[in-house]
């Protein structure tokens, strides 16, 4: 693996400051997913603006993002604010524009996660669960995907994500319910995942926790799921190697469901967690 | 049960308009618990004032605030912006200030729950399953806690809360280890919920959701759990009658947990859920 200055990832990701408050980015086409940019990406934009504010503070923890419109790529703003930094801890407003749009409005506290962590005495306690995944040869890659479902979805190549053959993600195959085991039943899907060129940290995870195609492919229901909120928690500094990446939903009703993420490092450790609202895809 | 007028929890949640975008709010000191006022509450009356300033949008969809400070009870300005409205969807932020203090920053999708459940069509996929309680009178009441405890968490005379038996959150018995079940060593707290005076709506289930104690006070952990973000989704208005409401966590460490909360209605409807993360209490 490269390093961080030569990885794509990073490159895209940039963000120059422009003045006191205001960094500017150029989304990269790379990461359009169907009509609109990947919120991942977006979030992780955001984030290295807010990471550049925060000098001090060097990882996120929480995020907290609204989705307020889907994003083109080309030139965009983000106007940053610190509401709260009591040295420890720094809370701070992100908001991500596009000429006159508003796209996303973030909100995100930031810290040192060496510090919490040493100052938590080593107190543990996690019951959730790794998720069980074939081995990385039996499962179907990304990079296998027809090249017309990458001309709609080109965040595919930015990326490998390798699941289970019955989870249908890609490749044309209906997403019906021929093949589908008795977890998805639950809305769930979940993969192998990692950047071509770069070992994760928090930063990308935050890329990571929006990376996956929604539960509702699971369901019959492909299709954009537009993202109302999207709150993700970073817990540890990933260790390197493939990630495994869990979304599942158990609450699809009104319109809505609520999806969690979890990503467990190549350690075993839950590095992160996500959840977000999002509106069902129309039938 | 009242109507809402006559009810002491819209009497202590209520703002009065100062200006375009600011509201005045006073904290009561019936929210107290420990060193700070409830933040659940204090989300309440942030949403009270958000739903004043958006009257096109009647319901809290989806809410995240990131605390900044504990509030004491006495005066509050809450200072409200719309960041985005499309005539369904109104996104917008509320900041509760203290004199010079900034003690929660919030931001908040409102809509019309029965305009986003008309246009889904009826589709219903829910695998998340209702807390097994026992009946209530089995259940040990919050207006059984010794008044010493009362003291120290007025709260507790604002709503009833009823808990197994063996989950010890109140009544001076140590959280030990003794009586707790299978399921509490997964950090579980649950409980039947209702206000005295009022039935629950979109607006009071925001205080449900960060009503319990922390399920820390299962693991031998009492004490304040700061929290630093909670998301709350309104999925649902909920029927009259009692509440069901679970908070458990599936990842303590790292000096940090998330915390789940769900509420379930008398009709068995899972109406709301909410995660935070919060700060492990030091040992």
């Amino acid at each position: 693996m490269g390093n961080r200055e030569q990885a794509e990832f990073d490159r895209d990701i940039a963000v120059r400051r422009t003045d006191e408050k205001t960094y500017a980015a150029d989304l990269a086409a790379g990461w359009v997913v169907g009509g609109g940019v990947n919120g991942g990406y977006l979030l992780a934009v955001t984030a290295n603006a807010l990471q550049a504010h925060l000098p001090n503070h060097p990882d996120p923890i929480v995020l907290s993002a609204f989705y307020a419109g889907a994003s083109t790529p080309g030139p965009a703003e983000i106007r940053v604010e610190t509401k709260r930094d009591n040295g420890s801890l720094a809370i701070a407003t992100a908001e991500l524009w596009q000429g006159e749009e508003l796209r996303i409005t973030t909100t995100a506290t930031y810290a040192d996660l060496d510090c919490l962590h040493a100052e938590s005495n080593g107190f543990e306690r996690v019951t959730a669960t790794e998720p069980e995944l074939p081995p990385l040869e039996e499962c179907l890659s990304s990079t296998t995907a027809p090249e017309q479902v990458k001309e709609l979805v080109p965040m595919l190549d930015r990326y490998e994500l390798c699941v289970p053959k019955e989870q249908f993600v890609w490749g044309g195959a209906k997403p019906s319910g021929e093949g589908v085991t008795a977890r998805s039943a639950e809305a769930v899907v979940t993969g192998w995942f990692r950047h071509h060129d770069r070992e994760p940290d928090p930063l990308s995870l935050l890329q990571v926790l929006d990376a996956l195609p929604p539960v509702t492919f699971r369901l019959d229901r492909p299709g954009w799921a537009p993202t109302l909120e999207l709150t993700c928690h970073i817990r540890h500094k990933p260790a390197p190697g493939w990630l495994k990446v869990t979304h599942f939903s158990r609450n699809l009703s009104g319109g809505m469901f609520e999806e969690d993420c979890e990503v467990w490092d190549s350690e075993g450790k839950l590095v992160a967690q996500a959840r977000q609202l999002a509106r069902l895809p129309r039938a």
